[in-house]
């Protein structure tokens, strides 16, 4: 071919990741060189070890431990980060000098985008450079390219969906074969799906980041990560699953976010879904993220939502939409979301409790709930335990906090609060 | 601001669609100068009545009854066909001829697409102009921009989904509300799900329309649409619903493709789907599209399949894209099927037959099956009924036309078949 434009490109870590975004690109060499006209060529791949056993045969790949060979190359033009777990400052740092440097960016460590969003979206708009992240959320689910490419003349009104892997396993396997926690954790670890530290994917943090990251992207606002506290998703009681279903419900654990009348509210924990809802039917390792829009209604994406395969192959969607379109057609906008208007999620709640089998402490529980004005829609009064009768409640909008400010008055009543779980 | 490049817009139809699309341009009119730089004008709407009561006020728009005003008028650069119901073979001629015309153009009409797609996308190709078709699939779904934009590394192996807004609404109420076919119908019509003539949704033409759609975006293979066949959505019993619930699966109106080894197996019409499915929990108007890859697995896209403002606005987002990139990258490849891959969709089958309550006729039925080489995973016989005892069965891998072939021999033994079911 004639005229052929040349685009280098350096690739930030050889992990899962990264070994496998080389292997598409070695593989789909003739379909990028005639789908975009461009001869792409491998110039550097910044490795911490050179002599490492890998999921690719490295031999004759330009590996580097240099990091200066990358983001201070002159010659390279874009860069894919797949640095994964190699710490999130350095991630930030290298990104940082390498749009600089006049590098666009395919980012895939959503830490340090959501941490450090705002400095990485100045630095990308003042030096004219693409920073794209769709591999950061949600693995193979395109969801970054529907929200650059849609609701252009829509307004986003609500992101949600269940954004963690390892938590959807464990929840569904608890689900689906009747486990405790424990044993669906322990299940998850010996297939793979959690860390033998599961702490980053039940804490909530990851999901917070993921949540922080579509809210950039979708409603071009960032949001402090530090201004937003998730509840864990660990400890859930089978029971409660199980309770939830008869009426009519699952437990998944969400992420939430809602913007309307200038204020924000959101929720990251578990929660109760409709059993018919679009994203209830998620399950083990997949996602699903929904966007609620003023003209386009629920919006919802389902996939998977880690894995080397379909997270390489977002960033290789990125990297051939760069280089079709290079030339970056306007600045990303976003502001700053203030502190102030974030106000606390507010929905009905499930309670469970175990009272004791004594006359008149049905009516202490119902007292002390209406006395906080706490209205109950539903009570159940379930079988009794070896430790007391259990009681299930759904009450109506409230936030989960109140559950705290009564814990006190509940205890003194001889009322043991087992779980509140808020709706989505 | 200064250079503003200006683009002429002409839209065909002012029906519900277009007249929502020219609300949506007018009230976006400073975010789109803003986002891409270009003054955009409506230049002409084609309707075919000027004094006709509309969901808009046309005062001051600029109407025509004269076609040529816009897809020969050369200040027109970009075209957007509205045309709903109004003759597919006029909406074909006046896209060609617009194209022809060095138009781009945004397409909603599914049926002029899929029937004359070849010809389409060859006028398209010849005269370097885009065609744009988002909205002619899945409403507000942005199922055309995600294949646009990703599985460049990826090949697509199946695209299935509920893609009739009618037929979806239909079966929702008969499985949640326990109502006749006919009953669920007649509601659909009150709430305007439904035409007065229900046949074009109904008859599984609108979801081999859409099917054939993504086939071209999804597969850049073109098919015609009279060498596939649909099983009609109308007539499905409760009383299978309510089965198929108990073994756990639902019957969702489903089309599917599937393309594998060189060959091409569909299916569109009732099928059995688990209930535990993503698909399975898409209700009322919604529609979900389901795509596997064999990098990515399986992604699946929800939303609403059809209305005004979902299907304007996809048309909207389609504008700004255009704006944004209007000059055309690479010609659309695609190639034609041919028919000889085109085989028959085989599945495990789902049958409910009444039998006589006698001696030997279930030993007959069983036998038939045995004969013609009809595996029996599953028997379940149920409760009496007035014209004799039900039994649904569950087999092995078969097309639904062998039910068909033994037919004969059962109405011979007394036995009548009242379902066959396919799976997905």
């Amino acid at each position: 071919m004639k005229n052929q434009k040349a685009v280098k490109l350096g690739i930030l870590g050889l992990g899962v990741v990264g070994s496998e975004l080389v292997s598409q690109i070695v593989k789909n060499a003739s379909k990028i060189q005639m789908e975009t006209g461009v001869s792409l060529k491998i110039e550097k791949i910044y490795v911490q070890t050179l002599h490492k056993t890998r999921s690719i045969d490295t031999t004759g790949l330009p590996l580097t431990t240099n990091i200066k060979d990358i983001i201070s190359n002159p010659s390279i033009n874009i860069v894919c980060e797949c640095m994964g777990g190699s710490g999130f400052k350095l991630t930030r740092d290298y990104v940082l000098e390498a749009m600089t440097n006049g590098k666009h960016v395919i980012m895939s460590s959503k830490k340090a985008l959501a941490k450090f969003a705002e400095l990485l979206l100045i630095t990308a708009n003042s030096h004219n450079v693409h920073l794209k992240y769709d591999a950061s959320v949600g693995g193979g689910i395109p969801i970054a390219k529907v929200l650059e490419h849609t609701f252009k003349g829509d307004k986003l009104l609500k992101i949600m969906g269940i954004f963690n892997a390892t938590s959807n396993y464990i929840y569904s396997k608890m689900f689906k074969e009747n486990l405790s926690f424990d044993a669906a954790l322990k299940m998850a670890q010996d297939k793979g799906y959690a860390e033998n530290d599961p702490t980053d994917d039940l804490d909530g943090y990851d999901s917070l980041y993921k949540l922080i990251i579509l809210t950039i992207f979708g409603m071009n606002k960032v949001i402090d990560p530090s201004l937003l506290v998730p509840d864990s998703f660990a400890g859930i009681n089978i029971k409660d699953m199980k309770y939830a279903e008869e009426l009519g419900y699952c437990i998944k654990p969400i992420a939430i976010i809602k913007h309307e009348n200038s204020t924000i509210e959101y929720k990251i924990g578990p929660c109760l879904i409709p059993s018919e809802h679009i994203i209830a039917n998620t399950f083990n390792n997949y996602n699903t993220i929904l966007i609620e829009g003023e003209n386009n209604g629920d919006l919802a994406f389902y996939g998977q939502g880690a894995g080397a395969k379909p997270t390489a192959s977002a960033m290789f969607d990125d990297l051939m939409n760069l280089l079709v379109s290079p030339k970056l057609k306007k600045k990303f906008p976003f502001s700053l979301i203030d502190r102030d208007i974030i106000t606390k999620y507010q929905s009905k709640l499930y309670w469970r409790f175990t009272v004791k089998n004594e006359v008149g402490v049905l009516s202490s529980l119902t007292g002390i709930l209406a006395e906080n004005k706490i209205n109950i829609e539903k009570l159940i009064q379930k079988d009794e335990q070896q430790d007391g009768i259990e009681i299930v409640l759904l009450t109506s909008m409230a936030d989960t906090s109140i559950a705290e400010s009564i814990l006190y008055q509940l205890n003194e009543s001889g009322i043991v609060n087992n779980a509140v779980i808020p709706f989505v």
